[in-house]
């Protein structure tokens, strides 16, 4: 089906939390990709440019160009892949347990993510905006360290990957970039540890992206 | 499945608008259940206390008992609903409508609802509520109307009702709350106008919920 339809393709940037879900998972399902990169900070944003509004009209990273269509929304995307990808699936097959694979990937893509994303940073102002970040990732990850109390194995839900970690990973990143204590989320810790030398999230990384400035690099 | 592990309990509060999308799914679906309202306004919130913390560590409505367990975050419970209760499909069996349909919900459960609910408005404060929840209604039906324009057919995504219904008609009921001026959005409209009437989402209706206070009755 994607061979017929060409390249996947995508439209990604390097420190978007968001994006880095999607990377996460097309590397994990060993899905051949192109990365575009779409710069969120040249020139006011590269995503409110009137050719990246044709391709998502949310003005947002990211986008997944695949089978002939363009996907936006990256929980969306994920769930279609883990719909037609099916080699090496993402949720369990049991309805409860995909109920708290979701139940935690939704406390991090409705609850954190999106109240500390840049365009609401930028609608906050500078003098504001760390402790605001700070106050709703902190507030997200006690829900988040609690649903994991109950699920966890070797991962946020039993002892395989799911979608929960592919939002976690990525939403612990920017918990540090706004200098969140962690120490009150040892479950949330352990399993940023677990996968940190996984090989596809190394190379979901932001640092091993090809837009990642050098000064940025680790 | 359902009837023997008991009752099908909604924790609910007639004006939530994640609350409401679960009630209007379980109406299409027929699945027979009960509600308890949670107050998100007596005593600084009935959804802080103690009792419900143990049911929603988020301490949000809704959250569903359902099969034995308690599901929260409303989009994981619809799918969950979706997974279990397969009579009435509230997602089309073709992938790529399946994510035309995620994604738009997505972009309301994830890009509108949690930057203008009540938690968030109380933390941006009593004068610059109403602006804040203004623009982010704007920038997210913005989006919705543009996906609508190529999805929509008599509902959001064809003719069919599906979940992308159940998150916008609770999503217009906020954005007249908070004088979203929806001229310019004329399909959101339009799908709105033809819900109104249906009995599954009369039934949902936050002023025909038991816990709506009588001076708020349309």
């Amino acid at each position: 089906m994607a061979a017929s339809q060409g390249k996947i393709i995508l439209y990604s940037y390097w420190r978007s939390s968001c994006s880095w879900r999607v990377r996460i998972a097309l590397n994990l399902k060993e899905i051949p990709h192109e990365i575009k990169p779409v710069s969120l900070i040249k020139g006011g944003g590269e995503h409110h440019s009137n050719d990246f509004r044709e391709i998502n009209p949310m003005e947002q990273v990211p986008a997944l160009h695949i089978d002939g269509v363009t996907l936006i929304e990256s929980f969306s995307i994920l769930q279609y892949l883990e719909d037609t990808r099916v080699h090496r699936n993402l949720l369990p097959s049991d309805p409860i347990k995909r109920a708290k694979v979701r139940e935690i990937c939704e406390v991090i893509v409705s609850g954190i993510q999106p109240l500390q994303n840049l365009c609401v940073l930028i609608h906050v102002g500078e003098e504001k905006k760390d402790e605001w970040a700070k106050h709703w990732i902190n507030r997200g990850f006690r829900g988040v360290e609690k649903l994991l109390g109950a699920s966890a194995g070797k991962y946020c839900v039993g002892d395989e990957i799911t979608l929960a970690d592919c939002c976690l990973i990525p939403q612990v990143f920017n918990a540090r970039r706004f200098h969140v204590d962690l120490r009150p989320f040892p479950i949330i810790l352990r399993i940023d540890r677990e996968l940190e030398r996984h090989p596809a999230f190394v190379a979901a990384h932001p640092s091993n992206q090809p837009d990642c400035p050098p000064e940025a690099h680790k």
